[in-house]
Order: C-alpha cells, then structure tokens, then sequence
C-alpha cells in the first residue's frame, strides 16, 4: 500500500454522519419486526424544525444583487462584512479582534478548522485532542501528519461545573513537547462546558509551555439553563498563537450557506488565507452576505430556539431514565447528547446500522469520537421534539432485543 | 525557519488575482500623472457586464425552500443533482459517466483541483506542469509536497491549429516517473486550445507510462471561431486513474455560488469525497441547486455570450496590433489573454502596481503562470467592452513610459 492508499484507508466517511447511504451492504443480526414511525436523521440537525434565522434568504438575495462586489470578495471575505462580524465578536467574546488582520470568513466551520489545523501542523507535530470530541479532529490532525497525543475527559464523574478535562495528563503532554491543543466548547458529542478554571488552566499552560490553540465554538451561543460560559480568548493570560472558531450553522440553521468564521492571531490568519486561496478561494461570496444577519437576529429569538432545545433535552432525558442501563450528561451546550447503552451482544456500529434499518432513526457510532465509546452514539436533538421522542422510543425498543 | 514556516512563505497570494489591496505599501517608481478613467479588475470576470445564467437566483431560492434536503447533502453533493449533471457532462464531453461513483460537486474548481492533487499527490511525487499554465497549479504541488517538473509549451510559434506543448519533453518527463499530469485546456493563460493530436498523444502516453492525469476544462464551453475541441476523456486509449474538472462559474458567471465538479475515476472521486468531508463538507447545499440551470441555458444564451466575449477579444486584439512590442497569442477558448509587452525598465511586479496605481487597472503579474514570463500580463477581458479598451489604452500609454 503506498502513502497515499494508507492515508485515505484511514480517513473513513461511511460512518460519517450524512453518509449513511454510501455504506456497503453487510450482513446483519436482525432481531424481530421493523418499528415503523417518522425518518429522523440525529446525525445533523433539523432545518425544517428550526428554521433558519428571519430575514437571511432577502440579506442573500442582496447579496446577489449587489452583483461584483459581493461574487468576488477578497479570500478571507468581503472586509465591509469582516468588520460587521468582527464587531459582533469581539463584543460577545469579551476581546477585541482587528477586522483587517485577525479574522477569516471560511465555507463553514470545518473548512475553519482544516484551514487552521493545516496552518498549525507539520509533519511529526505533537497534536493534543480531547476523548471524546469532534470526530473530525483527529481526522485532520492524521491529515497534517500529526502525531496524536489523546486527552482524557471524565466528563461522566467531573466534579459539579467542570468538563472534567484531565488537566495533569494535559500538562504532561505540553511538558512532553505537544505544539498544538485543539478542542470544542461545549464540548462535541457530549455537550459539557469547560468551567472557568479550567479555561483559564488550558491557557496559561499553553502560555507556560508556548503551545499553540485551536479552540471551536461552534455551539457557544445555546447555553442551557444560565449557565456560565469562558471564552478562552479573553482570559488574562494566552498564548501568543491561539484561533477562535464559530459559526452560524448551528443553532441560527444557516447550515445550507456553508459559513464559518475564525478569529485569532495575525499569523495564523495569514496562512489560512493562503492555504484558502488554493483550497476554494473564498466562502461562497452571495453566501458572505448571509452573515450580517449573524449577532442581529429578531428580538427574541436565540432566546425561543434555545429554550425550544432545552425542552427537547430533557424529553430525551426523562425518557432515557425510564430505561434501566442507559445514561447521557445533561447537555449544557449545543444540541448534542452522548448516550451509553448497557452492554449490547452486537457492536456499536451493528447496532447502528441495525436500528437504521428496524426504525428509520440515524444516530452516529460512539467510536467516531474516541475509541474507547464503544457503548455510546451520538443525537443532534435539534429535531421535532415529538418525532424525536418518538424514535428514541423506537431505538430503545430494539435495543431491548440486544441486551446482553 | 520551521517546516511551515517554508511552506507558508512559499505559499504566497499578494500577487494573486483579487488581493491586490492586502499588497504592503512598497516604493514603486512612478513616472508621470495619472491617467483618470473607469476601473477595470481583469484579475477576474466582471459579472455585472456579463450577468449570471438568468434563473440561477429562481432555482437557488427554490433549494432554499425546499430546507432540510437541500441544505444538508451528502459530501459528494445531493443524489438527484449529481444524476442531472452527469447526464449532460456525459453528453458535452462524450464519454459515460456514473452519477453515483464517478463524479462529486465542489464548493467552486478551485476546491475541486485542491481535492483531485490531494488525492494524487503524495510526498516526493513528481508532478508534471505546463509552462504557462494556472498559477494555482504549482502552488498545489508544493502543498502537497510534490516535486514539479516543468514541461514547456511554445505557444508563441506552435504549429497551426496546436497549443504547442513539448511532447518530447513530456513523455521523457513520463519515462523518468513522473506520477500525475496536470493541464488546463483551454490553457489558462493563453487561452490555447490543444489539438486532437494533442490531446490523443498526452493520454496514450499517460496510458503507457501509467500516469494520473488531471484536465481542468474550465473554459470549455466558451470556444471561439468554432475551433474543435477535444475531451480528454473521450479518447480511445486513456489512463485509469484520470479527473476531469468543470464548473460553471466563468462563461455562466456563477461564481459568486462557488460550484464546481469533478468527474472521472472511481478512487479518485472515493478519496476526494473522504478529502472534502473534512475541508469543508460539501458545496453550500442551497447553491448545488443552481447546477439544474448548467447546460439547461435559456435557447441562444451561451451562442451570444461568446459571440460578445469573442468581439470583446477582436477589439483588444486590434489595439494591441498598433502597439509595437506588444502581442498575444489571439484566444481560441475562454477569456484570458495573455499579453508580452517589450522589455521595460522596471520588473513586471512593479509594473503591475504601478498601472495600478496611475490607472485603476489590474492585471495579473506573468510570473504568477511561469517564472520565465517576466515581461506578460494576464487579462480577463470579459468586462464591460468599452471600459476594457478604455484600461487597455491607459495601461500602454503608462507602459510607454517604462520601455527599456
């Protein structure tokens, strides 16, 4: 097998979530009749259910209408909307950011990440990655040729109000000469948020042990229950060479306009600049227009969206207690909820497929995110609450038939 | 300097197309007052004198409405939009294609180019390029850690009816294992359109020697004089492992959707696939909608829309004859010209700027296609006609000044 074969061997899809249908027909321990009710798909969130922000298709139909100007933008985005954006920002962020200098406009949040990871990793390079979190992120760090040094998160028995992240193993890894730390907040899949303290721990070792961050925020603006939330950026002390990552496909379901923004130090912005100047030019310039909706919706409504979720979460998790052996962490951020099974006698990733096939329901393989969740998948609860409901029940029937 | 340090520093886009405003502040020698007049950017087409395929904003809103199905696609692009386009790729290029394993739509060429080098080229593989050709082209390959082997092609004095490419120079460049070809036909940027001849000798050869081969067909719908043109792909001997790329963001002026496809081997449009999941997903699902408008033009658009660039083209031409020490080889596909001037006495860098500066013209530095094209400009002349002639005028009258 040469380079170039092993690299891709190892950068798998068809457990990716979306890609459900691309998967090759196996054969499968099918137990009793299929459990009819309504297609939900928990790899992704629910558009349809919640719909895009007000007003963004008029803001890209002028857009499309400003013609030139907005088709051809500068690489790292149109600068009237980098300065639009920029301001929102560094206001919700609690730290200043250069409009010229310090931000990029990316076609969406993982275009932000790859761009940032392929800035920050060399060939060899330690890379730091929490268990569990995004699954992608190994994917890049194993892209870029980076070494992976695994983080453990103890998010199940963290002490009330952190993340549980393991801050020796963390500073052990630093000490051992890891050049960049990458992890979400809220966490993905589990939708834990890291405490104060522990923010401000991860930075100044990162300043201490001169490592650089890449922090993903993707699902900071749907904070459950007042929670408190720590922007890493605004604590006193950072590191010189640290991005931000956010976007507005989330929780504003502007999914469908492939938009992401990055934020952080000049240089790191520069790179990802050039590195986007030959992956794809720039975000899709009447797209671009989209974002001066973003930090500007109707009075009102992040505040309805996010109390419509949290109300889903705890269907969701009132149902699960009712099923002995289940568990998740309640979500404290974002629309994720990490759920372990009891011990099953197929695989995880049987199972997976299994309860596509008997109920219609798509939810993503533990292991995606860690090797050692072989117990867990993954809901993007951002559903109807009511099909959503109904096809955990479904999903929790079959696994009736699977329990060791 | 660290590995990426290298890399980046290589990596470099001040000069590119469209950033000429993030260029720092340099002492340029400039000679004379300016010349006031309309500002014309031929780094890229103005899509306000050539609008875009009337209905793309109909079928985007359409996309739009149609919400969750739209807007989340699987990474190779929806199912039903991936069927509609192979059907008339496989009309327009003469050769099959599979909707489901041998094509994926891309968030613009330029992504689509990114994804089929990041699948072809590994550490230390040779990577043969034509000079000229895409500035991007080289930048790619050094991405990838290729190793560039340059093969000329002499399109001032090439035969009737040729591009001019050096198949000797190409084939010993085979024999001594070169892995990939990668070339633009229509040649971005002379505009050169290879011969059947061409073209038959570059895959029998590719077929021979076992080399990968990439066409970017970006202009191939806009050919001038109604010259022939031949698909690489319809050739009777071709090599397994074999992309074409095509997109409708230049004669169609959709650019500001950021579309493109690649269609061609099934491993190569595997590992594509696996390389977008984490670069960027997929195309903004809303925009792939657009693609129903591709090769499905209002009756008589695209005839008239070459028909105007090519009278556009004739007009440069002429002024350009009446300028000695100034030529370009005339178009035969696309909108690029490609333009020597005499030897001046200052570099073609500062030239650009200066032009620039006293016209409000941009053009594209020669060296960005070949470092052997010190005393070229490109041009994209699908402009407004009149304001083009108008620049042109500025820029040699400017030029003047500077002849050696």
């Amino acid at each position: 097998m040469d380079q170039l074969q092993e690299k891709y061997s190892r950068l798998g899809v068809d457990s990716a979530p979306g890609q459900e249908d691309l998967q090759e027909k196996i054969e499968l321990d099918i137990r009793g009749e299929a459990l009819p009710g309504t297609k939900v798909d928990f790899s992704h969130g629910d558009v349809n259910a919640h719909i895009p922000t007000p007003g963004a298709l008029d803001v890209f139909i002028d857009g499309y209408k400003e013609g030139a100007n907005q088709a051809y933008t500068e690489y790292r985005g149109q600068k009237a909307i980098r300065e639009i954006v920029a301001e929102k920002l560094s206001a919700f962020t609690g730290s200043p950011i250069n409009a010229g200098t310090e931000i990029i406009v990316t076609p969406g949040t993982q275009c932000a990440l790859f761009l940032a990871m392929g800035a920050l990793v060399g060939r060899g390079d330690k890379v730091a990655i929490v268990e569990p979190d995004y699954f992608a992120n190994r994917k890049l760090a194993e892209f870029f040729d980076g070494d992976i040094v695994p983080i453990q998160m103890h998010y199940v028995n963290a002490p009330h109000g952190t993340a549980g992240i393991d801050l020796t193993q963390l500073e052990e890894a630093f000490k051992n000469g890891v050049k960049l730390f990458l992890f979400s907040n809220p966490n993905n899949p589990t939708g834990v948020i890291y405490s104060k303290e522990e923010i401000a721990t991860i930075a100044s070792l990162a300043k201490k042990y001169n490592v650089s961050l890449i922090v993903d925020e993707l699902y900071s603006r749907q904070i459950f229950d007042n929670r408190p939330y720590t922007h890493l950026r605004a604590q006193k002390e950072i590191p010189e060479s640290m991005v931000t990552i956010l976007g507005p496909s989330k929780t504003e379901s502007l999914s469908g306009f492939r938009l992401g923004v990055a934020f952080g130090s000049k240089y790191i912005i520069d790179r990802m600049e050039k590195l986007q100047a030959i992956v794809s030019l720039r975000a899709a310039g009447y797209c671009q227009a989209v974002l001066k909706t973003w930090f500007n919706e109707p009075e009102g409504f992040m505040a309805a969206r996010i109390k419509e979720h949290q109300d889903i979460r705890d269907s969701i998790l009132a149902l699960l207690k009712t099923v002995p052996g289940t568990s998740a962490r309640p979500t404290e951020g974002g629309s994720y909820l990490f759920v372990e099974l009891p011990e099953l006698t197929v695989s995880i990733s049987d199972f997976v497929k299994i309860v596509r096939k008997l109920t219609n329901t798509t939810v993503t393989t533990g292991t995606e995110f860690g090797p050692q969740f072989t117990n867990h998948f993954r809901i993007n609860f951002s559903q109807n609450k009511d099909d959503a409901l109904d096809a955990i029940k479904r999903l929790l029937t079959v696994m009736e038939r699977y329990r060791k």
